[in-house]
């Protein structure tokens, strides 16, 4: 660990004190995604994987696993594999939405096309797929495969509650599950079962990851409304592709007769004016639902915290503790 | 059997002889296509799933299966896994391919649209990945995890080796692999796994199914170009496509330098003219290499057939016998 660490975020922290681990997982990476035929593939990948997103989802793998004092090599097959599906699910992402940017550069489908984008996050989830068999492990197989379901249904759930005003709370959560929490939990939970833990200790690992996840995209969510201080995001992003996230669900929940007919207008028929991000920011404010998704995020944050009880001490599990108060520091 | 089953086609033979393992196949499907949140899903799978392929793959791993004794349940959730990732393979074909027809009716991506091709074929993944696991079985995992890389390696260097004259033989074969023999052959695999087979059962049941597979795809180009007698089939597509099939292969391989120069305008640079197909055919005839394809599909099919020497005698196997030599019956 450094010596500064006080002073280091969370994951900077993690990352310092997995960093053999991460180095290996790296190098498993570049490995598994060459193809000695399609030069296309890694060409994609690359684009990807090296451009310094924070390898949060498989340093939560090494993270779980080292805590729960596993010294094996199957950490590494694990936790490359989670970066492979979160890559993989990207690019399908990427199609999906259309995207131009991702990590501040072009993305796949921008530079190749979609058709690239398609078949290497394919490509990468037969990967994942290898790698997780190379462990041995079925119960891994069987928590991976789930994930896998949870994120795809989420995908598909994300496309058609978008502009449907009668989405809940519940499916917005199954939403967030998908998009975020079932990678982040899974991850968690497979460090603790590489490791060879009681029932109980992988439980708590994998209510840690549901979440932190959960109260990070709520975070995003928040976020693209501004949050409680903007910090250089783009705002209005989820308003323009009429996404129902937490704060407008409640404040549709809440809309009188002349406020339902706006997000009609804007959201459920998707005929939007100048001046309408301001409005309905306006709405989120008067019905008091940015603070209240506020203190959902933060009570998310501090469920993950408290699952680690049942954890004994250790240098991670404290790091993970403070990563959890890490994603809702943007809004606090 | 049916009665007159010397008057039926191999594979409606096999239906009839698997009819009651194809409808729990089918019961199975429809059991895990079904999404309680997200209904877009079965729509869009049940749109390809109920369109009435010939269930070719499926009944592969029952054959297999029962041929080698089996008396379990796990065929038929290998069956329908095999399905899955073949129908997940079909939608994000149409994306890649832009197609607007399928099995004679539109595409799901013309239907609905890309987005739910690309995340619907993502969920019949994951749902085919945890009808695996169910099956407990690691060699199982193993053989349909390589199987899935080989279909997606396969499926990039098709896109990347198209309109590429320095396609090899060699290439094609890996092409050919990835889009078709891949699943066959991992479909007769499981089959026999589950089975409990040795060693040279199981080979020769992946060296049937791969054999198979190539002359399958190799008849499908053959007629492309209207194979010895064309059958209403649409010829020309691949032409169109710029796709490099074993009979242009072989015939830019023996190209003089006006050929040559004809392959690089059509193909390579795809400035294509009206009466380009006539004439590429005329060159194919040329050469001889509608022909010494031919012969080479008939010696796939031959090569599936002598693999099963090694299996008892059964009613089964003489219908997968049949089935090898209908597959090139087309083209003889």
């Amino acid at each position: 660990m450094s010596l500064d660490a006080a002073a280091t975020k969370p994951h900077e922290q993690l990352a310092t004190a997995l960093a053999d681990d991460l180095s290996a997982v790296n190098d498993m990476i570049r490995a598994r995604m060459a193809s000695e035929h399609a030069p296309r593939i890694p060409e994609v990948t690359a684009h990807l994987i090296e451009a310094g997103g924070k390898r949060l989802r498989p340093m939560l793998t090494l993270a779980a696993a080292r805590m729960c004092g596993y010294d094996g090599p199957y950490h590494v097959h694990l936790a490359a594999t989670v970066e492979f599906i979160h890559t993989a699910t990207l690019l399908h992402d990427d199609v999906v939405d259309e995207s131009k940017q991702r990590r501040g550069r072009p993305t796949a489908n921008l530079l190749w096309d979609n058709t690239s984008s398609v078949l290497v996050g394919d490509y990468l989830f037969a990967r994942s797929f290898q790698l997780m068999v190379e462990t041995g492990s079925m119960r891994v197989l069987d928590i991976l495969a789930n994930a896998s379901a949870t994120i795809a249904e989420g995908e598909v759930l994300q496309l058609t509650a978008a502009a449907d005003l009668a989405t809940t709370e519940d499916i917005y959560l199954k939403v967030v599950r998908g998009k975020t929490a079932a990678l982040f939990s899974a991850a968690m939970e497979v460090g603790g079962v590489i490791a060879g833990q009681d029932d109980t200790t992988v439980q708590a690992l994998f209510d840690y990851g549901d979440a932190l996840g959960i109260a990070f995209q709520i975070v995003d969510d928040l976020l693209d409304y501004g949050g409680t201080k903007a910090i250089g995001k783009n705002t209005g992003d989820d308003f323009r592709e009429r996404k129902l996230t937490l704060p407008v669900i409640r404040a549709v929940a809440a809309a009188d007769a002349d406020e339902r007919a706006f997000w009609e207008r804007a959201i459920a028929k998707g005929r939007q004016e100048e001046g309408d991000l301001e409005h309905a920011m306006g709405l989120l404010s008067k019905h008091g639902t940015m603070e209240s998704t506020r203190i959902d995020a933060i009570g998310w944050a501090d469920k993950a915290k408290t699952s680690l009880d049942v954890i004994p001490d250790h240098p991670i599990k404290a790091m993970l503790v403070d990563l959890a108060d890490y994603v809702v520091a943007r809004i606090t």
